[in-house]
This record gives C-alpha cells, structure tokens and sequence, in this order.
C-alpha cells in the first residue's frame, strides 16, 4: 500500500557561503534574512494587516507614486509581469512591446497569452530605443498598452522612459514598465514619468529573496480595469480580488506569503534608512568603480558608457576564453556566481550583479582580483593589477 | 522631482508571539524557521539543482507518487490549483467540479476563467459527496476533468476520494484533486488512487510558511499536456517550460523562490524523520481530543464523525456568542488565532486548526481551556474543566 518508502532521512540544510553577483537573486541584507526566520502571524492578524499597509506606504516611496494600488504580488517578478498585463489587456486588445532582450520578448509571449494583438518593435541587444521609433511605431499601431523594459536584465541597458511614456499617452496608450532589475538601484519615478502600471522583483536592488512582485497601477489602468467586460483570466493574479485584500476591506483572496512580506518590507525598511538618493549614489559609485576596473583589464562591456546601468554589467568574454570554466572556478574558489549571457550573449558574455547590498567595494574589489586570476591563469594576456587599481581610483576620486 | 517625500524609518520587526491554530498559516516548524533565515544560493547553482532534486523526491514521498512531474510552484496553494487547471484545460474543455465548501468554489472560478465548460454539483457545506451522485453526474457531463477537494479548509470534511477516481477512471475523465489542507496530515496515496493531477500548499500540515504550491501530474495529465493544441494560458505556470527548470535540463524560467525552496525542503525532511504514518497517528490523536473537548464542552461540530478532519475542526458558535468576541480575546490574552467561519458559516463557527508541528497535546489543551474561559465569562453554561478532562482522556487510552 507503500509504493515509495520512506527516504533517508536528508541531511541539515547548509547552503555553501556565496556572493551573489549575477544576475539576481542578489546577497540578501541580514536584517531581511532575520526577518525571514521570524515567526508567523495569521495573514488576517491585525499586526500582519498594520504591516501591510506600512509595506504599500513604503513600496510607494520606492516607486515615488501616490497610487493607492500599490502592493505586492505573491509570486516572482514574473508574476509581476503577468499580473500587470492580464489584468490591463481584454482579448483583442492591441499591445507594442519593444524588445532588446529576454524580458521585452518574455512580455511578447504573456501578452499572446492573454490575447492581445502583439506589434513587436526590436533593437539588437545591449541597445535601447529610441523616443522617435517608439513614437512611430505607436502611430502605425495604435496600441492600448505599450510593454517596455527599464533595465534590461539580460543586457545592462538603461532604457531612458519618460519621452516614450509622454508619446504614448500623446497617441492615448497606455505605458506597462518592467522595473525588476531598475527599482531601488536606479531612479524610477512612476508619479513623475506618469507610468501607468510597473512591476518589479524583490530580489534584485532591494536586496530580499525572491518571491513577491511590487506592482503599481495609476489612475488610467485602475479605470482600464474597472471598464473591463471580462474577468481577468488568472484568478491568482486578478488585482481587482487582490486589492479588496490590500485595502479596507481585507476580504480573504489567498493566503499570504507572510515570512516574505516580512522580508519586503524588512528591506525598504533598509532602503528608507540609506535614502534613495544615497542608494542610487552607491550604486553609480560601485557600477563605476567595476566598468573602469573591467575596462583596465581590456575587457569589452556590452552596452554604451551612455545606456549602461551601474548595477548589472554584461561583459564580453576574451576570444578563446571558455565561458563555464570560468564561471565554474570562480564559484568553487571564491564562492563568487556571476551570471552567463542570454540570447545571443550565450557564451560571450558574462553578467555582473551589483545590487542592493551587494552593491560595495569589497565586492567590486574581489571580484576584479578574482577575474583577473582567473584570466591570467587561462593564459589571457592583461595587465597585471591594473583592475582593481582602477576601481581604486574611482573610489579615491568620489571621496575627494 | 521627488512626489514622495522618504517616510520615518520603520521601527524594528517585531511580531507578537501566536499559536496559529487557524486553518493556515500553521505555526512553522522551528527548523524550518531556521531554513528561511539561510543565505541565498543563485536560482541554478549546483547546490540549489541538487536541492530542488531532493525536494522532489522528498514531495514524491509525501505524494506517494513515482511521477517526475512532481515539483512546488511558485506561488500558494491557490497558485496550485491554477497551474493544474490551466494546464489540464483548454478551450471548451469540459470540467465537472464538486463543490461543498469555499474551495471547490474557487475551482469553478477559475476553470471557467481557463475556458472549461464547467458542470457543477453541489453539496451543503460540511457535508462530502457519494460516489454515485458524482458517477451519475460524470455519466451526464462527460467530462475531460474532475474537480475536488480532498480536505475542505472551509468546513472540516474529509472527502473519500478512492471510489470516485476509479469512477472517473471508467468514463475516461481525468481527476485533480484539492489537497492544500490533507497533505501531511491525512493519508493522500496518489498513486494507490491514481490521481491523475494533485496540488497543495506548504501552510498547512507541512508547517512551513505560505509561498509555496506543490503539484504533481500523472501519466495521462501529462499526456494531456502534451497533446495541447494551445498554449497554457498563464506563462508563469505553464508546466510545459517550469519542468524544464525542474528537470535535467534546468532551463531558466523564473527566478526560483530560493528562501522558500530551503524551508520546503527542511519542511519535508521534518515529515521523514517523523515518518508518515507517525504523522498522521499523531494527527489522528490531537484531533480525537480536540472534539472530544469540544464535544464535553456541549458545542457542536459542523461535520458527521464519519467525515471529520483531525487537522481542521469546524465548530458551531453557541446561540448568544459573538464571534469576533471570541476571537479577539482567544488573540489578545493568549496569543492564540483560530479561524471565523466561511459561506453559511461566516459568525457561525469557529474553525480551529491543528496542523503539522501545531498538532500536540499542549495546544489541544491550551486552546480548550482558553475557550471555556472566554465562554464562561460570556455567561454561557458550560460543565466546567470537562473540556480539558475529556481531551486528557483520550490521551491516556492512547497511551495504554
């Protein structure tokens, strides 16, 4: 009546120590990882239900909104991408989503998902749009939603928003933003750009695990949603069941992920006590500090010095350097995981994350140093110690 | 440029101590706590894959199923139920759902949301269906799928399931089965059963946090799968390309929860070294005692004896008691949450909850002791101290 018994018994959970500078998840704040080991309150408890109003105030500081719809999804930033479009697009409806990397294409593939009619606009990757193609490309389609990416994930661009969220509500569309990798390392000013609905991921800049989507609707998608004439097809993800649990009204849609709110709003707790202003400052800094130590070093980075985000640097491998055995001996030597390349970048190009908290010169220096060895050691001709005197410098020059 | 001034820096994280005896979240197993607060591994680092290996094995034995697509999504419970309807449903398909509670309910919700065809028979709530009603309503549907609740959170009443699968089996239909509340804390033999798809959640018998669902898909749900005509609906669960990730291939999808991931894993180490049938002797007692108070008290249970949970007991209100009364005094002087009532028994009943690592003599006689003190003192006439006698009972002839 047993037919799988009973397995060994596993061993204690041990994970080996990490600097997490790919891609995301990135190191986690202690503070947050001590949230996450605290004990749980029932998600209709009053002191759960008082802290999330706290995170939503907190959430709207980061995202600088106003918008009472703003809360976090209970799942990744995927999620977040999926919540925002099924719950602004009806089938037939038409979406323009701009795709320079994985995550513009990602968003193409939802949105067919949920029906819409898809008008795809695309650059190479590592490039970013530019406000005049956007604005034509808007005018031939005339979309409900345009889709794009703030900081592109898979390639280090810096896609500059508030031109193209002024086209687009010039021609009467809608402007859906993917901040995952942006929000808490860069400015993202949803109020001020006047972005109708963004979402994010907390296991990027801010620095918590992975697990819930920070979403944002303003005044013109909460109204698309309320015209809506047919139910949003995820129950899961329906905003107007899931905000009926965030307000007033605290009527029971799913249970909440609690140790993960707990960790949210442990980590903007963090981000308010450094500032934003500050943050971005140390993220600009640390950014800096790596693309001259990597430059020092001769090596290539993907994306032009005007459009390359501070916390997330694709760099090109050196001809002849075999991608894994890299990435596999600094993760066995130093416990240092940096990211592959995706797409076209796959074996060429390597992702460096400096997020959150892991955005600090002890990593930029170690991981320089790192690199370095390991470059040397394959035969890569470089001039030694330069990297991490570069970085140095960088930093020597911004305490002056 | 700055809309949203930074707010006052959050004091320190501080939850209140509670004996979560709701219906979920369940107090988390302290090892598990443990593994929540652990320093985060990248989403596809060898020790993560090798991680999400044994976890799947672990959840296959939970399951008691030999399936390879048996893995946890990312997201609750609910997220569970989701994944296998819109992965076992297309277009027109048709659904045959058995609704007795809130949570069958939600599964009309959201089949009709995928596009099924849904058929409906109902139940009153507390009360569990006959083979034969269920056999004559598939005989008039002819359905692709069969929906139902093993454990119903809302009501307390434990579903045999066995006949009914066969049942389903014969007129070609496939079952998915509802085991959020059952998993870990009654028998589910997926196998034995032949179930052909199963979802559940971590919050509950397996006294890990929420976050998590785990799912599991048989020989022929897989086949359906991957006969699709049509895309899944929802990208974030469309298993078609999470058991990528899952599997050997361990293609990127998303962002797996990692934190998350470690407590299911810890969670589900906790189950083996108790041993399953332990575990559900174990519940089995507690639940015995629990309405063996219950009932010395003269309060009445929603659900025959027959078709009584031992994890989650539904409990009429007294006439001439106020629920949130109770409840806020239960919370407020002993730190203890138990669940107000769902549907027809919203103010009605209480339900109370002994799941998992919350299943023990110290909270059975807490919470009954506590509960003849609040009723006391509302006036209510009761045979004073029997509740926790009668409990203590049962206790010793279990021990004999």
């Amino acid at each position: 009546m047993s037919p799988v018994p009973k397995p060994p018994v596993p061993s204690p959970l041990n994970p080996s120590p990490r600097f997490l500078m790919g891609p995301g998840p990135s190191d986690v704040h202690p503070r947050v990882l001590a949230a996450m080991g605290m004990p749980l309150l029932g998600h209709l408890d009053p002191e759960f239900v008082a802290l999330m109003d706290e995170t939503q105030d907190l959430l709207r500081y980061v995202f600088q909104t106003t918008s009472r719809m703003t809360l976090a999804v209970s799942g990744t930033g995927s999620a977040g991408m999926e919540t925002v479009i099924v719950n602004l697009i009806e089938p037939g409806d038409r979406m323009l989503v701009c795709i320079n990397g994985v995550f513009g294409a990602r968003m193409q593939d939802v949105a067919e998902r949920a029906g819409a009619a898809v008008a795809v606009i695309e650059r190479p990757y590592g490039q970013v749009f530019d406000p005049d193609e956007v604005k034509a490309a808007i005018q031939r389609v005339g979309p409900k939603v345009v889709g794009i990416v703030h900081a592109e994930t898979s390639t280090g661009a810096w896609q500059p928003i508030e031109e193209i969220a002024r086209i687009a509500h010039e021609a009467g569309a809608m402007i859906a933003l993917d901040t995952v990798t942006a929000l808490g390392g860069i400015p993202v000013e949803i109020d001020a750009w006047e972005i109708d609905a963004v979402y994010s991921g907390t296991q990027k800049c801010l620095s918590c695990p992975p697990g819930l989507a920070p979403v944002s609707f303003g005044t013109r998608a909460v109204e698309a949603l309320n015209r809506r004439k047919k139910k949003v097809q995820s129950w899961y993800l329906d905003l107007t069941m899931i905000q009926k649990y965030w307000g007033s009204d605290r009527v029971y849609h799913h249970t909440a992920p609690i140790s993960m709110n707990y960790a949210l709003r442990e980590a903007l707790a963090v981000v308010v006590e450094e500032g934003l202003e500050a943050r971005f400052a140390r993220h600009a800094l640390n950014g800096r500090a790596l693309h001259a130590g990597l430059s020092a070093m001769g090596l290539s980075l993907v994306t032009d010095p005007k459009h390359r985000l501070p916390q997330l640097t694709c760099v090109k491998i050196p001809d002849g350097v075999d991608d894994l055995t890299v990435r596999r001996r600094l993760l066995r030597d130093w416990g240092i995981e940096v990211g592959g390349g995706l797409g076209p970048f796959k074996g060429q190009a390597w992702r460096i994350g400096l997020m959150g908290y892991g955005s600090r010169q002890s990593n930029v220096t170690l991981l320089l140093a790192a690199l370095e060895t390991c470059l040397r050691d394959l035969g890569v001709s470089l001039p030694a110690g330069e990297a991490t005197h570069a970085a140095s410098a960088v930093y020597a020059e911004a305490a002056k």
